[in-house]
């Protein structure tokens, strides 16, 4: 199969836009004519977990059908569809196959990390299969050698890895802000190690990047400018933008000068956008639709695109 | 429901022993007697999902059976159910339930961490809930708001956390001996930050200990007695004992001078220990038993006792 990250470019440069839209699926921000249960009443936490996960199946593929063909790829969040155990994995499984048919990229957002024996057995139920998303976000706490299987895992199933670098939360700085001696940070150290994790030849696609990317926020800006420079064979996976408080401005520090290199995501802000005062609920598709079209042209604008 | 703290402390005394039994089964490793399918020839990685589970599920509860009067917790390691899928969540739970009947805590290694938002979905997922277990694994690289929602579900639902800290694989250093000008590294740091995190009063049962404990590898025992000082509050959870090659006196290191503190955890040298050179597989559950047993000997007599 192709390079993810050639596959990701391309994809990017077809839909004329590097965003990509989170499915953070929640019952109690369903839309309305959507979180009607079969009595009628709307649907709550202490439900079935088949009715949930079921509910949360068709929000998605409501969304995925929304969004196809403004943006190149989408992020399910699978702790949303975890907690409903093994039907929500099922409705999980089934995301990401509407997503593919769709002709979208699917970054399955798992955060998955341990030593390597396990970490293999992660790889194993998150990259393999016909099923599988194409890329993944993985922790990069255990070192090199927890990130091994996920590697060799990606590169056999041509599939990319985003390691958590810079997150975009207000306690990041609590951990990755830690200092050595010579001001270098924690999240430009392991910023380095993915850095040198991802230089094999054999990771690097024909555009130059390779399947090893990078979770780096834009809530940080002046730190992805930084975080470019130490990785520039990295793609950037770039959370922060809309609900968690970040422009469009603080999104382009992560790309390089010729405008790849990146891909920002966006969740709440996109997904519940029928959710805003004033919006009529009824119309909560065509909502999410222009949410997104407005998250894609406000990215490029920033960019100094069209 | 009993501080988490004070009931595993109690099922410590209980069984005379501060050690768990880590689940983290196999297909390809599964004695020969269990791994044989439907039609007679032994189970492989391509075997049907629900097949496949079935049988981690039949090891797991033999084994729970072999070790229930022995230890007083086992520790599942959930990405080997969740290669699985759903029927591989379903064995999960299966496991946890047969564990809870047979008297043991669960300890269920998830490894989990994200955002606050998201993280609050993988506390519902992992901590809420009948059939979950008494505490799991979470990461601490999102720093103090991205626990709060795990500390805050344990808290309520009377469970335990154990935050990572100190690992046991060899690339631990790599990125958690990372150093400050002071000499102070990283996991000293994130140390520091869980004890903080679980020093508030709600959170200390009544023996002294918070409900936010720390993974600490037996791997690197000159920093597990550093980490004992700099978190007095925290029970450990202690892997690298045996398959990871750490011995019972390294692991000694992670508990107070009165014996208590820690938990130690191994799980491939008992579970896996009728796959040694000479041992009858026939006698495999009797096998197990016996590494229990021995497993737990090693562990008294390093501290001391009987």
């Amino acid at each position: 199969m192709e390079h993810f990250a050639d596959r990701l470019l391309e994809a990017i440069e077809r839909k004329g836009s590097p965003v990509c839209v989170g499915l953070d699926p929640l019952l109690e921000r369903l839309p309305v004519d959507l979180s009607r249960r079969a009595g009628g009443a709307p649907a709550q936490a202490g439900d079935d977990p088949a009715e949930a996960a079921a509910l949360l199946e068709r929000f998605c593929v409501e969304v995925i059908d929304a969004v196809a063909d403004i943006v190149p790829a989408v992020k399910p969040q699978v702790a949303h569809f975890e907690r409903y155990g093994g039907a929500g994995m099922s409705a999980y499984h089934q995301v990401m196959r509407t997503a593919k048919q769709a002709g979208l990229l699917v970054i399955a957002d798992v955060k998955r990390g341990d030593i390597g024996s396990t970490a293999a057995q992660y790889a194993a139920a998150y990259l393999k299969g016909p099923d599988g998303p194409d890329a993944i976000t993985v922790s990069g706490y255990f070192g090199a050698d927890g990130l091994s299987p996920f590697v060799e895992a990606a590169r056999d199933g041509g599939n990319g890895l985003f390691v958590l670098v810079r997150t975009s939360n207000p306690s990041a700085r609590d951990v990755q802000d830690f200092t050595d001696a010579e001001g270098k940070t924690l999240f430009q150290h392991t910023a380095q190690c993915v850095a040198s994790l991802g230089e094999a030849g054999e990771l690097i696609g024909a555009r130059g990047y390779s399947l090893v990317g990078a979770v780096v926020a834009a809530t940080y800006p002046q730190e992805a400018r930084l975080l470019r420079e130490i990785m520039p064979q990295q793609l950037f996976l770039v959370p922060g933008y809309g609900a968690q408080g970040a422009g469009a401005e603080d999104c382009a520090a992560a790309f390089k000068p010729d405008g790849t290199g990146a891909i920002v995501n966006a969740s709440r802000s996109v997904i519940y956008a029928f959710r805003r005062p004033g919006q009529v609920e009824a119309d909560w598709k065509a909502a999410v639709r222009e949410a997104a079209r407005a998250f894609a042209g406000d990215i490029a604008r920033a960019l100094g695109g069209t």
